[in-house]
């Protein structure tokens, strides 16, 4: 920043004032001093885009400030950065086209909008010279898009595990701390605020899905669209198997997986046991982590809030931080990588990943041997088995953890133990994870 | 990158060939084509500094490539950025100021350096228009430096704490899970080459010291030396110490700590008692992490290798990645950004910590009371105290764990103590974090 020289305000119109917007609102407020110094210039907000003019809101907000027509922000010549927080895909996107084809920069923390239209706008950006960041569409708080960009630049990254979803983690969490239903505990989530009214796109990994395609992505360096990712919810999770896995030394996570062998990749989301001294096995409650494995930096784990008005709105600032960095230096648009790598999915039988099965078997001379034959024939052999009283209506309980199998061979193995006459039902199944890789 | 169009590879001047600087060899080999692609032109090593010339290298080197004047890189004016893995000091620090001065850019991973000349070199680096840039100096392969000035850009950072030495932290580590004697696990360490044949540095914390002068510099935007940080190292803690710690549900981390209150800082070093529930509690054997917490962000906590070749040297290509991008878009040098707050830092009575001490004293009526005395005197109450069993030589052992007291009181009370006729020895005294802030 030159002394005595007056230097022009950057101008930000945002769309949205929900909790993050209100969060934005005041951390630009409070903070104007350390973006000065950071920037070189004061910061202000000229309009602020909301669906109720007249509704009250958290943040004290100057009469005039507020208006219901987007236009008066995208069309503003004056306003040199859009800020989208009002969340949505189809209308969000136009307004984000219309802002970036007249020059404004853009920040989003639009995770559903970055997984399904990023390529696109990226291009746009791009085309116009606009610089277009979203590091708080994933994992809210943690800067773990900058992590993968800029601190891992020069590494191959071969694994992504992430906890990207709060919500669900709260629920694993309370389950496996306290012994209680899925039932029970995604109701004390909906009163406290941590799940919503219907939470079917956090229970069912879908929210989760959409952080592992921005993540992927960027990571791989390679488009990644939302229908690649295997996705698979947390809704038929019981006590029992959070029991079981306690015995084993399991703890469960809802993780996204994404992984790079050769020049092919997979993603998805499903329910995992995670050995007790895997570092994303202590994330605990609504926090988010993602475990990054690079060929020469090895593990590394970026830890914080996954969401939040105040955690969500710092990670939008820090965008806005680097926007205007950009815009004194001159350099905008400049900064975003086309992916430098034409997309190849693993086949099912280039998938491999070790399996926890739990069963339930008619108590009788031979089942044993037969549900063991089956694994046997397509070479899939046991790291545990457990065990188990017999219960009631002369049913037994199997509990198998198999050594790697591929997603081929477990798809044929779980279809024959259906059609054994013994096998009642096969309880539950989920990936498991050891920390060695 | 423009097709049709050749473009000049940038030529690089490395400053040591040793386990850093090889690693840095080979991810430049290994990675041309993804560097290539995120910058646009090739990267070429031209020249390096070696002590002696024909010692076998972990890598292949073209001959010609060496040389043991540095001369040959510093007054190459075909050279654009000189990479220092070389170490030392003094020597170093005039290398590197004649890089900068002949508009040669730095990326060094030297934390003695920077911790002792930073802010000089900064300085100089910024009047010749040079980046200089040193993510591999804190924590190795873990991009905390840039996510502390990127990614909480916008938030205020009240508080960090760093595991910011592996040496150390494997010492801990196997000291608490093997029940093992420091003497022990030191050796072993040095038999394995974790540690140092002289490890005073590491494990009399004064390597952690250098890296949370840098830390604190950055996160707290105000410019702190070296002398400012209180250092206690790990070589007088004992089995015992460590499984007393188990009973009350905590773990020992040499911890590097940093806080601000208000407009002042305090930075130490020491080994500190964690609660199990902080994250940090779980970083084992030789990883790092720094745990940041943000006013807008909450706890957030960077996590991974601290050291190794391939890591540090990740974190050396990745800060020349950035050197590159900002060579391509012509903005080399402004990326710095100079201490916003003059330096405070906080007297004793404004430093506050719990304490855990354990006590060796005299087996007779009345000690408990005049310890406990003391204690009130200084308006100190207790959190925990352990009951045990009465020792040989009428020697009994009582072990407290404090609520927060000042460091002015503490100390105060450790004289006192001292005065007791009854005490015969403080057998340690630690600080104690619980997760809680």
């Amino acid at each position: 920043m030159q002394e005595g020289k007056r230097v022009k305000a950057i101008s930000i119109g945002l769309l949205g004032l929900g909790t993050v917007g209100s969060g934005v609102v005041k951390i630009i407020k409070n903070h104007q001093d350390k973006l000065i110094h950071q920037v070189g210039c004061p910061v202000v907000i000229k309009k602020i885009l909301v669906q109720d003019l007249h509704k009250d809101r958290p943040v004290e907000i100057e009469t005039g400030l507020l208006t219901s027509n987007a236009d008066e922000i995208l069309r503003d010549k004056e306003i040199d950065v859009v800020i989208e927080v009002m969340g949505g895909v189809e209308e969000t996107k136009d307004y984000l086209i219309s802002a970036l084809r007249q020059g404004k920069h853009v920040v989003t923390a639009n995770k559903d909008l970055m997984a399904l239209h990023g390529s696109e706008l990226l291009t746009v950006a791009s085309e116009h010279g606009c610089d277009l960041f979203y590091e708080a569409s994933v994992a809210g708080g943690i800067p773990i898009l900058r992590g993968l960009v800029d601190g891992l630049a020069s590494d191959r990254i071969t694994q992504m595990m992430g906890i990207v979803n709060g919500t669900t983690n709260y629920i694993l969490t309370k389950m496996s701390d306290e012994g209680r239903s899925y039932d029970e505990v995604l109701k004390e989530a909906q009163d406290l605020g941590f799940a919503e009214a219907d939470p079917t796109s956090d229970v069912e990994g879908l929210d989760a899905a959409r952080k592992m395609t921005i993540l992927a992505t960027l990571g791989f360096s390679m488009h990644i669209d939302l229908d690649d990712v295997k996705v698979c919810g947390i809704s038929s999770i019981t006590e029992e198997d959070l029991r079981y896995g306690k015995q084993l030394g399991y703890t469960m996570k809802l993780i996204g997986y994404a992984h790079r062998e050769g020049e092919k990749v997979e993603v998805s989301v499903a329910p995992t046991f995670l050995s007790n001294n895997h570092p994303l096995a202590s994330v605990q409650n609504e926090y988010n982590a993602v475990y990054v494995y690079g060929e020469a930096v090895g593990e590394t784990m970026f830890y914080g809030p996954g969401a939040g008005s105040l955690p969500t709105a710092t990670a939008v600032v820090s965008d806005l931080v680097g926007v205007m960095k950009n815009l004194r230096l001159g350099v905008n648009g400049r900064s975003a990588v086309t992916p430098q790598y034409p997309k190849l999915l693993k086949d099912n039988e280039e998938q491999f990943s070790k399996y926890f099965l739990r069963i339930h078997v008619q108590d009788e001379v031979g089942v044993f041997a037969d549900i063991t034959a089956i694994f046997a024939k397509y070479g899939v052999s046991f790291e545990k088995i457990l065990q188990l009283p017999i219960k009631k209506n002369e049913t037994s309980e199997i509990v198998l953890v198999t050594h790697k199998a591929s997603l081929t061979n477990y798809d044929k193995i779980l279809l024959e133990l259906y059609d054994l006459k013994a096998v009642k039902e096969v309880k539950s199944a989920y990936r498991v994870v050891r920390k060695s890789l």
